[in-house]
This record gives structure tokens, C-alpha cells and sequence, in this order.
């Protein structure tokens, strides 16, 4: 219990730092003096400050395919556009959550490194093979329109990383704060309608629509 | 002349290592021994390693710009669907010759520095004037179906920013290199799908479709 407590207390004060000084401009020194605790404990527990950077990122994406993994068991019983608005929902809701961790580890997998190698062929590539089983079912299953879906996989990513990496730039030039709840929805209902554009065949849209207009409505 | 050349090889050595090394991981004369030069020119031109980052960064997003309005003042003359698709492509063309570039330069406006905020006053909201201007022309011109544009332009960016940041992704997870000239043109292609099904109203998209087919005709 207390080394749970005392792990997380670690990570957040290097997260902070890493955010605003980067990696290599931050010492174990000034992440121990941060978290309150003796530097010796970062050795303990991380095995240094390339530990904790390769605990940070680990998690970080654990997180983040967990989101995918949950939308996909979900595709047994549920409309394939059900699971990718839900999966695309909980992303941006994850990101959010965890809006310091994100920005960093997106930029730290821009770096040509051995982590980020890594990175890419435990956590990535399995990223890429659930949205790619989430299109496929939904191609089989007559819900989507048949597409090369690659590309669309690289758009999507694009638009969901993109508010999180650069989180200064929307507040400066949009006056949005991509931290807050409100802007996850409104940013989400977008990336939706692209998914509902660009995917689904129009028959099974307007049924889906209709059923959830009679749902609203059955319910008080 | 001789001056050009001196400043374009110190620029390239600079771009070759602060991508690999990072900016603060990068010396003043490791930039001097790469590009074959003294490293008292390095002071001499650009005042030093930080006046070199800020030349660069000015110079990338000068290009970015200059692509942008070439694009709006065409908009007097050409559908506002044309002068959007001939912006994008553009851009990313632009991208592609600047690769090395396009991909540290991202990488450094992450990042909350001083140089960050002055490259976002001087440049980013120039930049989405000129998206918001050529959407804003295409609704008067009731070629474009109203609404908000500010989560489109965020979308826009996304989409367009997100191979060059990430090429390693691309290459490693979808076999793509975003460096190669047809991959512009699928992405492209792409990008400029989501523009129509999004803007476009549909009867004007019909006839400038048709013709465009006219025209393919026509010529020889």
C-alpha cells in the first residue's frame, strides 16, 4: 500500500517534469526533490530514470489498448458502429484523464529510440489489428461500407491524438482546453459523424437512429 | 552565394541531428563538424544554437504559410472546394519535401517555450485565418453546407500533421513511408473524401464532378 503510494507520487512529479523540461533536461535529483521522497527509492523502484520512462509509457498504453480491447469483446453483441464510437468515446475520455502522461508519451514515440521500437511492436501493432478487426466485422457483418481501411486508421489516429499532443495550441489559437470534459464531447460528436460519414451504409444508419429516437423516447 | 550555401548546409547538418539527438542533445560543434564548416560561423549567422532553431522554425512555417494563401487568393477566381483541395495537397506536398524538418519542427511546438508561443502568434493564427476564411467564403457561396469550423480546422490539422510527426509509425506498423511521392497522393486523396462528404453541399458537387469529367474529356 505504501509503495503503491509512494510509485504513484514518483510518477506524477516525473511526468510533470518530463512535460515541462523533457527528459533529458530532468534529473532523478529534481523528480526524488518533487515527489518527496529520497532519490535512492527512484533506483528501488524503477531502476532509474530510464525505468521510470519505460513504466510511464508501459502504462500509458496498457491503458489505452485496455479501451480498444473492452470495445472489441463488445462487438459479439453489439452493432459494429456501437463499438467504434464507444472505443473512439473512451479513448478521448483516457487521454483526457491522463492529459500530462498522454502529450508526453505521443511526443516521446516521435523520437527514432530503442523504446519507442519497443513500443510500436508490443503495443502498436496490436492497436492497429483491434481497429482493423472493429472495421472488418463491421464490413462482414454488411454494416459498413467495404473500404481500404490503412489510411483510415492513420486519419482517425491523427484526429484523436491531436488535441492531446498539442494541447497550448487549441487553448492559444481556439480558446479550447482540451482537458475539459465538455471539450471530449463536442470534439468526440465530430469524430463520430466522420466514422458515420465515411463507414456506414445508409440504410443501417437510419435504422440505428430511428431505434435510438424510439429508446429516448421510451424512457421517462 | 557562397553565404546561401554555407547557411543551407549548417541548416541541413542542424535538422539531421536535432532529430536524432533532440535540440538540447545537439552541440554547436557537432552542427559545425557535420556540415564541414567553423563553428564560429554557426554564431556569425545565426547568432547561435537557439537563433538556428528559430530560423528554422520561422522558415518551415514561412513555406506552410505562403501555401496557404497562394490557395486563398485563388479563392476570387476557383470553387472554394478546389482552392481547400489544392491547400491540403499542397501542404502536404510541402510536408513531404520538408520532411526532416516538418517532423522536428512539430515536435518543438509540443513543447511550452517562449519560442512556442511566438511561433503560434505569428504564424498558427495567421494560419487558421485562412482555413476560417476559405470555409467562411464556400457557406456565403452556398457551396459548402453551414457550420461551426473550429473542431474541423483542430480534425484538419490532425490529419494533415499526423504522418510527418510519426513516420517510424506509419513505416514500421503500415509498411507506408510518408517521404514517398504516392503516399501523398493516397493520404491526399483521402483527406480531400472527407472534405467533400463533410462540406460539400451535394447537387454542387454533382455538377462540378460532371464537370470535371467534361473537362477530362475534352482534353486530348
Amino acid at each position: 500500500m505504501e509503495e503503491q503510494k509512494t510509485r504513484q507520487k514518483i510518477c506524477s512529479a516525473a511526468v510533470s517534469l518530463f512535460t515541462t523540461k523533457g527528459f533529458s533536461g530532468t534529473s532523478v535529483r529534481e523528480i526524488a526533490k518533487k515527489a518527496k521522497v529520497n532519490p535512492a527509492l527512484i533506483s528501488y523502484y524503477f531502476d532509474g530514470k530510464q525505468g521510470l520512462l519505460e513504466s510511464l509509457m508501459g502504462s500509458f498504453f496498457e491503458g489505452y489498448l485496455e479501451k480498444l480491447e473492452t470495445a472489441y469483446k463488445l462487438s459479439d453483441s453489439l452493432p459494429l458502429r456501437h463499438c467504434l464510437h464507444k472505443a473512439i468515446w473512451d479513448l478521448l475520455v483516457y487521454q483526457q484523464e491522463n492529459n500530462h502522461l498522454a502529450r508526453f508519451v505521443y511526443r516521446e514515440t516521435t523520437l527514432d529510440t530503442t523504446l519507442t521500437r519497443e513500443i510500436m511492436t508490443i503495443y502498436l501493432r496490436k492497436e492497429k489489428f483491434y481497429w482493423q478487426k472493429l472495421f472488418d466485422k463491421g464490413f462482414k457483418m454488411g454494416e459498413f461500407k467495404k473500404q481500404a481501411v490503412d489510411l483510415t486508421i492513420v486519419q482517425l489516429k491523427g484526429m484523436i491524438m491531436m488535441p492531446f499532443m498539442n494541447p497550448q495550441y487549441l487553448q492559444e489559437i481556439f480558446n479550447m482546453s482540451p482537458s475539459e470534459h465538455y471539450f471530449a464531447k463536442r470534439y468526440g460528436m465530430r469524430v463520430l459523424d466522420w466514422i458515420d460519414e465515411r463507414f456506414c451504409r445508409k440504410e443501417v444508419l437510419q435504422a440505428q437512429q430511428t431505434a435510438e429516437v424510439i429508446h429516448f423516447r421510451a424512457t421517462p
